[in-house]
């Protein structure tokens, strides 16, 4: 068992959430036959752990042996500096079983508002993991550094996307072309490890 | 930065557990050069998560990024069937500050008592992970099923080794000499895989 993913590869992408889903997907560029956790009717495993990458791992891993499959988990999130790097690894949380990202973006400016923060500064975090059946799993980690702008502006991407300005830039992430965000984001900064790492 | 260990290769070790130390040691049988973490003065990070991979991840994690080293660290634990997996991960806290391994031995069995439990079923659970600074990790898992024995026997392991009766064996980890132990162990059958992934 050598820690090589073949290109053409079957994984199984262990994310329910759709944007994800696709983004992974662009950012894979039709190296690997990708099938969704959800097609399989996998079940969707509580995130216990307190960081990304042990969470990654966590949804990796249940995937992998749910399936037989070698999985690929992402978890990610907004942290932002002012509150102590929250929402972190609950900002999926912070949008409730809606998933509605109007409201934790809100949530994000009240936060600040009621801290009377001047430091706008934030960063997006994704964790990668591979995981082989009954095997080892690898893991790697994404940052891109930016600053939060509100009110929320495009509608391109998702999550907290429309209320961060990645370093350098002048668009939120939710304003971005696909194939821009993608050129800089956490979540591919997190791939080119791991395709150093497993390609 | 490929995924390989080369023989000779420094590696820090992320353990301030004598014991986990020494195995670790003997089960990488002359391979790396190993540094202990405490020798580098690193903290010990809390082990804030909810799995051994979790934990394991964290800690070679933290000692990569405050070393500069290549680092592996081990997250072990024994899971009792009739107490629904406890102490796992809680292991080493049920010995309290004191790592007094007399009292959790105790603990386990007054528990199996208060439960009325008539199975005696538990394994040995040892997550390892190699981290690379600032770069990937690898985290693979190893488990031994065994049966309790009160009282504790023999004093050759550390930790819940002397209640535990490997699968198919008449002694306590406790009462196996170490090459005995090392043949069979859930950290050597981590290691296996660790082995297979990466060298």
């Amino acid at each position: 068992m050598a820690l090589k993913l073949e290109p053409g590869a079957r994984l199984v992408v262990a994310t329910h959430n759709p944007g994800k889903a696709r983004e992974l997907a662009e950012i894979l560029d039709g190296r690997f036959e990708l099938v969704a956790a959800g097609e399989l009717g996998l079940p969707e495993p509580e995130e216990t752990e307190q960081t990304f990458c042990g969470n990654a791992l966590l949804k990796a891993r249940a995937a992998a042996e749910a399936s037989g499959l070698i999985a690929l988990a992402d978890d990610s999130g907004l942290s932002v500096a002012a509150l102590d790097g929250a929402p972190g690894i609950y900002s999926a949380r912070w949008a409730g079983p809606d998933r509605d990202f109007a409201l934790a973006m809100a949530k994000v400016e009240a936060r600040l508002e009621e801290a009377g923060a001047d430091d706008f500064s934030a960063w997006f975090t994704s964790a990668l993991c591979v995981a082989w059946p009954g095997g080892p799993a690898v893991v790697v980690e994404g940052r891109v550094d930016g600053t939060l702008s509100f009110p929320p502006r495009g509608d391109k991407g998702f999550g907290y996307d429309p209320i961060f300005v990645p370093q350098g830039h002048a668009l939120t992430f939710g304003e971005m072309e696909p194939a821009a965000k993608d050129g800089m984001s956490h979540r591919a900064r997190a791939f080119v490890k791991l395709k150093a790492a497993l390609l």
